[in-house]
C-alpha cells in the first residue's frame, strides 16, 4: 500500500522523516462537535461503535477537521473480553462495567477464544469502509488492551482505584490469572492480525493500568504478554503504550516492537536514555496543557519537540485528550507540530 | 521526651539501630475488627475522628493488637480545607466530597487561614489524649496532607481519575492555584506545630496526588510549598510521601526532610541511588502481597528488607494497608520485620 502521507510509518520504522508525524490519542471523540453529533444519532456508545458506517465516519473526522498524520479506528478494549464471552455495558458518566467476571478458574468455562475474530465482524466491516474512505491519504492505525489491563477488566468488572482484586489473584492464584492471560493473548493476537488483513497498517496496544503494578509483577503478568503479541505480529509496526509504567521503560526497550509509547509523566530525555536508541517513541504532552492558551501551547509543544528530536519521534499527547478541551486548542496543538523550527 | 523503643526516632534521625522499625499505614483503620466496632460506635467517620476519645482508641488499638513501633494520629487530610472554610462530607463507599470549591479569586473570602488551629481543638485534644495513654511506650507520628493534594480536593470538590479541572487551573490561572496553595501552606505549618507542641515527634505529609503531574509542574506546585513547609517546621523530623512522583524522587533529596516515604513502584536500590545516602528511607511492600499466603508474605518481605537494609529505614508498605486484608497478614508481616536475619 502506498499513502500519499507515510509519515507514521517511516517513524516508526526508524526511517527519516522531513518533520514528525502527529496524532492524538482519543482525536475520535468528544473533543469535536461532530462527533458529539454523530455519538447522539448513534444513541449510546456500544451502539455508535457496532455500526461500522458510523464508526468509520467518526474515525475519519479528525483527519478532516485536524489534519492529523494518522487515523485510528475508533472502537474500544472491551471488544476483546465481549467477544470471549463476558458482555459489558457502558453507561453514561458511569464507565464500562461487566454483569459477569472471572474469580475461579470454573468461570474460564464462559469464555471461548476461538470465535473472537468472528464476534468481531462488525470491526472488520468498520475498518473496510475507513480504508475505503481514507482511500490511501494516510495509514489506519488498529488498537487492542493490553492483557493486564483486560485481566483487570474481566476480574473487577469495572475500573478501580487499586485494582486490588485483581492484584490479590497475582498473588494468591496466580495460575488463573496465567490461565486468563493466555487466553486474552491469543485472542489478542488472533484480532490485531484480522486488523491488519484488512489494511491497518500499525497497531498499538494500550496498557492503561500497567502503572498500578511494580517491575517485578509487570514482568510476570504484563510485559511477558505484551511480549509474545509483539513477537506474533510482525506485519505492522507494533507500538506498546505501558501508562504508568516507569518502571518498565528499560524493559519494553528490549521487547520487539517498533515504538515505545509514554505518557506525561516521563521527561523526553530521560526516557531516550532509559529505552535506547532503537525504538520510535511516542508522545507525551501533559493533555492539561491544552487548557492553556495559543501561546501556552505552543511554548510546551516546542519544548517538547526538541527535547525528542524530529527522527524516531511520533508527535502526541501523554494520555488521550481530555474531553473538554476546546478543539481549537487541540488544532493549535497539531498545527504547531507541522511549523516547528527544531533548535538542532 | 524519653520513650520505651525510640527506634522510629533513631532511624528517622539516621542514628544506628538495632533492628528497622514498622509501621504501616492505614494501621488504624478497617483492616481491624476492634476498629470497625469503634467506627460502629461512633456511628460515622467524621464523628469518629472527630471524637477525642475514641480517635483516641483507634490510634491505640494497632500498638496493642499489632506490636508497631509507632502510632499514627487517628484523623483525615481534609481537616485542613474544613478548617479553612471549606465543610467536608464523607460518605459511605463515595468518598469524600465538598459541597463549595474553589474556582475563582472572589472565592477565596470563603476562606479564613486564622483560624485553622483553633477549628482543629478536637485534634488537639485526641493528641492530648494518645500521648497520655500511650505513656512514653513509643512515638506517635502527626500528619497533614500535603497542599498540591490539599488544592486538588478544593478544586474539585471529590476524588478524580485525572484532576483536570485542578491541572486547568495551573495552565489557565496559576495566580488563583498559587494563591490558595499559599494559604494551604500556611495553615498546614500552624497546624503540624499545633501537632508538635501536643507531643507528636515526627509528621508525615501526605502528597496523595502527586503522581498525577509531571516533574515540571510539580516543581512549581507541589515541592516548592512542601519545602517550604519543611524548612518551617523543623523542631521534629519531617517524612514526605509523594506518592507516584517517581520523576521527583532526585528533588526530594535535596528538601530539608529527614525521609522520604516511597510507594511500591520504585525498587529500593534505585530509590536510594536516586535520593542519595543522607536521608532516610520509608516503605515499600506493595500492598497487595499481604492477599498472599504467610509463606509468600515473608519472602517478599525478606527481599524488601534485604535490598533497603537496615540503617536508615523505616518499614512500612507502599501505600495505606487495604482494607479486606486479614488483620492476620499485616500481623505477620511486622512479626516478621523484627526477626528477619539481614544478608549483609
Amino acid at each position: 500500500m502506498i499513502y500519499q502521507n507515510d509519515l507514521l510509518l517511516r517513524a516508526a520504522r526508524g526511517e527519516e522523516v522531513e518533520r514528525a508525524p502527529v496524532w492524538v490519542m482519543r482525536q475520535a471523540g468528544r473533543v469535536l462537535p461532530e462527533y458529539r453529533a454523530v455519538r447522539k444519532e448513534a444513541g449510546s456508545f456500544k451502539g455508535l461503535l457496532m455500526n461500522p458506517e458510523l464508526a468509520a465516519e467518526v474515525t475519519i473526522q479528525p483527519v478532516n477537521l485536524l489534519g492529523v498524520d494518522a487515523a485510528i479506528l475508533f472502537s474500544d478494549i472491551l471488544v476483546i473480553p465481549e467477544a470471549l464471552g463476558l458482555e459489558y455495558h457502558m453507561d453514561e458518566g458511569k464507565g464500562p462495567w461487566f454483569p459477569r467476571t472471572i474469580s475461579a478458574m470454573d468461570d474460564l468455562t464462559l469464555l471461548n477464544a476461538k470465535d473472537v475474530v468472528s464476534n468481531l465482524e462488525y470491526v472488520r466491516k468498520t475498518i473496510k469502509r475507513i480504508i475505503s474512505d481514507l482511500d490511501g491519504r494516510i495509514p489506519l492505525i488498529g488498537f487492542a488492551g493490553a492483557p493486564w489491563t483486560i485481566l483487570c477488566y474481566m476480574i473487577e468488572g469495572r475500573g478501580s482505584k487499586t485494582f486490588s482484586k485483581t492484584r490479590s489473584v497475582c498473588y494468591s492464584n496466580p495460575e488463573l490469572a496465567h490461565a486468563l492471560l493466555a487466553m486474552i493473548t491469543e485472542a489478542t493476537i488472533a484480532y490485531l492480525k484480522m486488523q491488519i488483513a484488512e489494511g491497518c497498517a500499525i497497531v498499538q496496544i494500550f496498557d492503561s493500568w500497567a502503572g498500578i503494578l511494580n517491575k517485578e509483577i509487570y514482568d510476570e503478568f504484563g510485559l511477558k504478554y505484551i511480549s509474545k503479541i509483539c513477537d506474533q505480529v510482525q506485519e505492522v509496526p507494533v507500538t506498546v503504550f505501558s501508562k504508568g509504567a516507569f518502571f518498565a521503560l528499560e524493559d519494553l526497550g528490549r521487547v520487539s516492537c517498533r515504538t515505545v509509547g509514554l505518557d506525561w509523566h516521563i521527561d523526553p530525555s530521560k526516557a531516550r536514555e532509559v529505552v535506547g536508541p532503537l525504538k520510535t517513541l511516542q508522545g507525551n504532552l501533559d493533555p492539561a496543557v491544552l487548557y492553556g492558551d495559543f501561546d501556552q501551547i505552543k511554548k510546551k509543544t516546542a519544548a517538547m519537540l526538541d527535547a525528542f528530536g524530529r527522527q524516531r519521534y511520533i508527535v502526541n499527547l501523554g494520555h488521550g485528550v481530555y474531553p473538554d478541551i476546546r478543539a481549537d486548542h487541540l488544532k493549535c496543538f497539531i498545527d504547531y507540530t507541522k511549523e516547528h523550527q527544531y533548535k538542532s
